[in-house]
């Protein structure tokens, strides 16, 4: 019933991190370690390798540059068969703090990026490829990528590019389950070579369903996050994605701890999830900075205003 | 692009009442009726028609009985084309209450019905067609139905049945995509005279997402409620059902006043929503009372305990 092919990526810390400016305490980021190799999660991604030149250590937490030694105090001592995975975005990194992978304690590289980028994040794949990492090319926005140019992105990846897994982005959260189908499709169409990925968001509570789609057209890699933390709506929940397969290495029930002795209190703290204003945004394929504006400001349940605000104006 | 066969039926009261033993107040009721009317909404299903010699009047609110005067209480002096539901369960209602048609503000009667009651779902539904209501059969916990028993439930409604309308109703919010594929190819194959219904529960945050797989397989009456209210997780939220669909006849925009002045204030009332012991009787495919019992309990968040308890103990 299971297919083994299937790996599940856990982005709690580095997709969360997005809510809270990535200053989760090592305590936290332990807990969700050590919870992920008990569920048997085959990796967790911990953050982002931001250039320091870029972003102000002072404005934000260690999560956004993830260095080596950090890294290495939050896992020492866990048994564990869950790699680590950081994300980069192009043109954000230095690539000189790249160390070569025997020098590292991360396992995996990926890169997210544009269509329009889609050129430098295969120069960066191919260079962490080469010092050792696993890697993948994460393309966000698809629902707004023109067909014609993704199709020419995705052959030039297949051509050119190191990594073996590409990921389909719904950023947005306004994939329906026939937008995923037609996608997984093409992408598997075009990168005869790869695995596909999909990391779905949950502004329509489609999130953990669209996941599922794409794992029906056999895409084999999956995003998800504990009680479906993320900016906004945040993401496919890693609970439901472990009810729902059937692999026998995946454990709910560690997941089922974290959650009650975590991620309950935490949601009280900062907010994500099914929030009208993420929906609007989700169904009208709209980025999700104008709904968290919105819910930081004192109109933050004023939800008509919010939707007419996309209506169109004059237009030729 | 779009289909006008396809109907919304709002049950948002009905549903709902399950969370507060249908005690909403009339305000309330009119508030919803007036922004379903000004959405578009086709039906509002605005409670159950139950018998007082087996529910008591002090212990239910007035929507367990729906009684005429009460309805036409909250509906009168609002311009609208909504039409009015009631839902009866079998060997609940007594059959002396269901007045003529003209004589009633009710336009339609659902009957709910386990595969086993399916005889007497029929009976019922034909004397109430007779009274010249509009009609429909809603067959629950259709996961647990064995599908040989379906199959022949569902040739005797299609031979002898007068409701033009049949529901798949996922109790359990236990389907996936796949599942619902499956029973809305099953349903519409014996069920040639008929349309489909599909009412979703939100267990595993499917409900929105196993609607639109029945819309794509031809599934044409659908049930959702305001902001996914509904006993336990809740179902389909209507407003992203309305998003979804691309009739003409549908504005949001009235369901999402409503939701910023009522809904948001309620669910700091009482509960519905993702909440894990319900996501957990979801993906066992259990009933969700018991999650509703742990909720009334101290042990609320203590999921890992409530998952074990449905672990098989020794048995042949």
């Amino acid at each position: 019933m299971f297919r083994p092919q299937i790996k599940v990526l856990d982005c709690t810390i580095r997709d969360g991190g997005l809510i809270n400016n990535h200053n989760f305490d090592d305590r936290l980021v332990k807990e969700v370690y050590k919870a992920l190799s008990a569920a048997g999660v085959d990796y967790m991604e911990i953050g982002y390798k931001n250039s320091r030149s870029l972003f102000s250590p002072e404005k934000y937490g260690k999560w956004k540059f993830c260095d080596d030694e950090d890294i290495r105090r939050v896992i020492e001592g866990v048994k564990s068969h869950t790699k680590i995975s950081v994300m980069v975005d192009v043109g954000r990194v230095d690539m000189k703090d790249i160390k070569p992978k025997k020098d590292s304690p991360v396992d995996m590289i990926r890169v997210a990026s544009y269509v329009k980028d889609i050129d430098k994040a295969i120069a960066m794949v191919n260079e962490f490829a080469g010092k050792g990492y696993e890697t993948t090319i994460n393309i966000m926005a698809i629902s707004r990528a023109l067909d014609n140019e993704l199709t020419e992105a995705l052959a030039q990846v297949e051509k050119e590019c190191a990594a073996p897994v590409i990921y389909i982005v719904d950023s947005f959260g306004s994939l329906y389950q026939e937008t995923t189908e037609f996608l997984v499709k093409k992408f598997k169409n075009i990168l005869k070579s790869k695995e596909i990925g999909m990391h779905a968001h949950n502004n329509q509570q489609l999130g953990f369903s669209n996941t599922i789609e794409a794992i029906i057209h056999d895409a084999n890699y999956m995003d998800a996050t504990v009680y479906g933390i993320g900016r906004g709506a945040g993401n496919c929940p890693l609970e439901l994605l472990l009810g729902f397969l059937k692999n026998p290495k995946f454990d709910i029930r560690p997941l089922l701890d974290l959650i009650s002795n975590e991620f309950i209190p935490l949601r009280e703290k900062i907010e994500w999830g099914y929030i009208i204003p993420y929906a609007i945004t989700g169904m009208l394929d709209e980025h999700p900075n104008s709904a968290i504006s919105l819910r930081n400001s004192d109109k933050k349940e004023n939800y008509r205003e919010f939707y007419e605000s996309f209506m169109p104006s004059e237009t030729e």
